[in-house]
């Protein structure tokens, strides 16, 4: 393999372990990692858990972006919370208040040739700079951060070739848009896509932001685009020219898919509800009135967004009927959108302004009426989402979205030539924005003296036992096929404030299936010291939420037994701690039931040594019987598993 | 009485109703009516129920500045619903957004020598332009839309002479604090606080409106102002010279009650935790360290506010751990903000700004973290208003304020010359604002064809129906002394979302005392058409909510009978149809039990002839007993119970 695309020159200068070839474990080396504060407070506590002194990635970011309305004392203990776990742990901090992580990470820390994992699934945005940025699970994350490789399964590439221009009121966002429509939400599954192609000329860092950014709505691992003479222009318009590097497919490289888009031929595009791959022109869908209109969030969030959609409505006045929303991406975007007179111009057209973050994107604020539609330019649209139920969220770029604004109904902005005889404005980046990095906090040299600021809502990860050889517990749990993980671990506004608070949580762990499981549970771990559950085929399907895993691993959860398991829930319960067993025989599941009491007898070499194990099962009738069970683990999958986990492993690591 | 004070040339001027005697009440012709969204909903449920065609007052605004954050559909379907009633009762709508009623209405619509109610408690705020401008329950200013007259009690006015000038660091914050350190929060009732002296040269009008927002939490009936040179200034800048009058105090004009602040003596001032009234000098609690500062709110709305903020912070960046949180008042201060710089002065030293309204002043957002101390320059301070429990909210002047903020820890303003180098910044008011209107909706010509849009959580107000001659219905809930509103209807996040939904939020009555109450209410109802409740001493008490009315009404509550009442609560259950009885003997309280039969005879005649009302009481071992019971409504509200309250009397003076 002598000539290399983009992708697999990132790939090859960061692998730790395994080959280029798609579908095979590979290691990777992390130069980078960064944190949303949603997902974050959980990373703090892991690395307080693994007792790690000091980052060692080149750079790691806690931001506090989602999390911002503050309705109790719970989001600003967490923000407090972070604060010092940054400077503990040797990590910058993000104020509230700062920014969108995605965009304030490209503007300050992304660097073309560097590899970024984020637990954010918009990390892939930062492939906009030639980085290899990917959203992953918290404890990967927290792993990165404690200098362990990143492992993953080598994607294929697809090249997207561009060539030609954009139309006038087209922009980045149809691209996508177009893209989604093509693939929709699963075409980028196990795919790293790569753009290149001259259209890429006519396309700006944060225009490729935009693409980046909802290569994750593709399902795709992640999305690259080349370091060129724009990644260049932008990083010397943030004051980083010095971080540029030039990072170009050779000219011969080759990709294991391929696609096209010739620009010239978009058109403005939008996805109905309730999927972002439910793309259709804005033309079949004009008219339709609505009564919100969102600029902003991650998947929008350059200051040509936000200027194109102040030119549109400029000395005009949004329509009575529309609430006209304006997430602005960042501290510096307002400072910016200030300095043009974008952010004056809005505010004059009756825009109401947020704080900078990520808002209605994920359900915190403006929540929209209900059975009204509300035009977004964020990037999902998935159901109920926006906090309103059966809502109506449509996804367009922000030139549609403004001039439906004026017009109170759906709107292809190219009618915005006829309807007010405008012509399109065209953007000129400035050649050096304003920065400010006052609120971004940089490690303190030292972390000596610093400790955890836990509010009454936050509390450290308890110790996790490594297996014993011995155990004779109930099964306390017996269900069927296709378990997800919401019901395992159910989300939602209840639930999600105790994201900090393993024992409060690990209250609703099964409330969905048995109300009683938690009650129950706790006694088991008093009178047993722990407890297993039974499934059938595929168990804890759908979210790969990490307290799925770790909830029940809390109530003292030492087994699962099942048909066979979902793949990334399999790798949590594993990372957590307990142990997959699965059937030899799949009608044993009928043999077993719940109330059974089962004895392990020699576990942890019949487990090191993948032997046979049988489960003595003690019947509440008095009968007595046994069934085999094995496990599929990896070399490595068994040593963390022994250990209790992957938080000791780490532990051990890190403190030998 | 011929030389009159400011007050009493505002009352004589509309007086309908009894003399200038303070004790004795009153009737006044309404000019003007403004209500925000949070008690708005229930005054357009009001309105519709009475059948208003069209408003009778000469201007009244709908404002939307407090339920803005919109994390489901409820706030935003409000909105959609007042904006809907301000087009069919004739209301101007100022939409979210636009920004914080008082404040804008002093702008827009305040006129000197006018009156104004409104269905906010700082309503008084208007006293800052010569009104007389008073905060009332949401029927009294249904009632003086409808073109009713408002009833109060005739208050004694106090004068306050100011003399001297305010020295440098010191504000009219320190002013109304002065006044709550001397009075604390009940030296205001029954009073109207009138200020006059050559002190009031050197106060703006907007420094005037912080004044007399806070009368509020002395207890006073209202605040006034004379309308003067500044006055005329104010409304200049604000595009409406025209509708400025002169209007002072005559020369010889005397007052019920004085006071004298020498505005030179002020020294920057503090009310700490839990009460607005609980005040020290800054000096005396500097050096504790801070979490959070807030600029904003309708107790501190001026340009000036947010300027002299930015001027103290300009250039510098605030302390590390302080939350600089900005509520910008209006879509117009904002404006201005952006044209004077202080907006980006903000931006720049690390302000989170927030959209126009009233945010955490009322808990909506931006609650501090647990245990620690956030300072305000909002009007109150009470127990967990902020939204955290046991919090520490101190309320302080805009200097104390951004002073600390940049310190890190509670801060005399007058630190900052030695601290910085600084000198007190003085403010150049603008001749001419920037104005715009655009937010502001005018009431259409004609309300034909216009109906109200109500999502699902708003329902119409049922009809109450007329009291009859006779009942037999059951004592449902016997209780005892003291009983609090918040008893009979609780508040609260899981309650408050429903109060444009009479169906959903009846079914907390009285849950705080008995959880089955609305089961067995609804069973009554069916069964025997209504019931009963009976107490002792001081019913009602406590906060002024009309819910705690209407909501046993809608349930069937025909009466209550009890040893004695709390004033408003009494008068509410008027308004809302149900007859307040009080025991001729005391001990008879001791004869009559839950879950008794009660019989009414000829209760119309024996309510209108004010005759003694025998109660026939059936026991439930069998035994008939009968006590003696009587109200002591005046004449207007017999006549108003009569007719099932005071919605049904307006609804056939307005359709007669």
């Amino acid at each position: 393999m002598s000539a290399l695309n983009v992708t697999q020159k990132l790939i090859q200068s960061h692998l730790i372990d395994g080959k280029l070839i798609p579908g095979t474990e590979i290691g990777l080396k992390i130069d980078q990692a960064l944190m949303q504060d949603a997902t974050g407070t959980l990373v703090q506590l892991e690395l307080e858990a693994m007792k790690l002194d000091r980052a060692r990635t080149e750079v790691a970011v806690q931001y506090v972006d989602h999390n911002l309305l503050q309705t109790d004392f719970k989001n600003a203990d967490d923000h407090l919370f972070l604060h010092s776990a940054a400077q503990k742990f040797g990590l910058w901090f993000s104020r509230p208040g700062n920014g969108v992580s995605h965009p304030v990470h490209m503007e300050r820390f992304g660097k073309p040739g560097k590899t970024l994992v984020g637990s954010d699934s918009h990390t892939c945005a930062g492939g906009s700079l030639g980085m290899l940025a990917i959203g992953t699970g918290g404890l990967d994350v927290a792993a990165a951060i404690a200098g362990q490789p990143y492992y993953v399964k080598m994607p294929k590439v697809m090249g997207v070739k561009l060539t030609g221009e954009l139309p006038p009121w087209v922009s980045a966002k149809d691209v996508i848009l177009e893209m989604l429509r093509r693939h929709d939400v699963k075409g980028g599954v196990g795919k790293v896509i790569e753009y290149y192609g001259e259209g890429l000329k006519h396309l700006g860092a944060m225009d490729r932001h935009v693409i980046a950014n909802m290569g994750a709505e593709l399902g795709a691992t992640t999305t690259v685009f080349p370091s060129d003479e724009e990644t260049k222009r932008f990083l010397k318009s943030q004051g980083r020219e010095e971080d540029w590097t030039l990072l170009v497919a050779d000219e011969s490289a080759t990709y294991d898919l391929h696609d096209e888009i010739v620009l010239d031929e978009l058109v403005p595009l939008m996805a109905l509800p309730t999927s972002p791959g439910n793309v259709v022109p804005v033309r079949e869908v004009a008219g339709k009135p609505i009564s919100q209109v969102v600029i902003g969030s991650s998947a929008n969030p350059g200051l040509r967004d936000f200027w194109i959609a102040a030119e549109i409505v400029k000395d005009k006045f949004v329509s009575e009927e529309v609430s006209f929303d304006i997430n602005p991406t960042s501290r510096q975007t307002i400072e910016n959108m200030i300095d043009n007179r974008a952010f004056a111009n809005l505010i004059k057209a009756g825009a109401r302004f947020h704080q900078s973050g990520c808002m209605g994107c994920i359900g915190m604020g403006q929540a929209p009426a209900s059975g009204t539609i509300s035009l977004r330019t964020m990037p999902r649209n998935f159901p109920d989402r926006s906090g309103t139920k059966d809502d109506q969220v449509h996804l367009c770029s922000p030139e549609t979205a403004a001039a439906s604004a004026l017009t109170g109904k759906i709107t292809d902005p190219r009618d915005l030539e006829k309807l007010y005889g405008m012509t399109y404005p065209v953007f000129q980046a400035p050649e050096k924005e304003i920065i400010n990095t006052d609120m971004l906090v940089a490690p303190p040299e030292s972390s000596e003296g610093i400790s955890l600021k836990k509010g009454p809502n936050i509390k450290s990860l308890p110790h996790i036992a490594p297996l014993l050889d011995h155990y004779e517990v109930p099964v306390l749990l017996k269900m069927g096929d296709n378990i997800s993980t919401d019901e395992i671990l159910k989300a939602g506004a209840e639930v999600l404030p105790f994201r900090s608070n393993l024992p409060e949580i690990s209250k609703y762990s099964y409330i969905v299936i048995d109300e009683t499981f938690y009650d129950r549970a706790m006694k088991s771990k008093d009178q047993y010291g722990g407890h297993i559950v039974v499934a059938a085929d595929n168990y804890a399907q759908g979210s790969s939420r990490e307290h799925a895993a770790i909830a029940p691993k809390y109530l003292g959860q030492i087994a699962v037994v099942a048909k066979s398991y979902a793949r990334i829930a399999w790798q949590n319960l594993v990372n957590f701690g307990i142990l997959p067993l699965e059937f030899q025989e799949l009608s044993d599941y009928d043999n077993i039931a719940q109330g059974d009491i089962i004895q392990f007898e020699n576990l942890i070499g019949k487990v090191k040594n993948r032997e046979e194990i049988m489960l003595k099962i003690k019947k509440e009738n008095g009968m007595n019987i046994s069934i085999p069970v094995k496990h599929s683990m990896s070399d490595r999958q068994i040593r963390v598993l022994l250990k209790g986990g992957i938080i000791n492993d780490f532990k051990e690591k890190l403190t030998t």
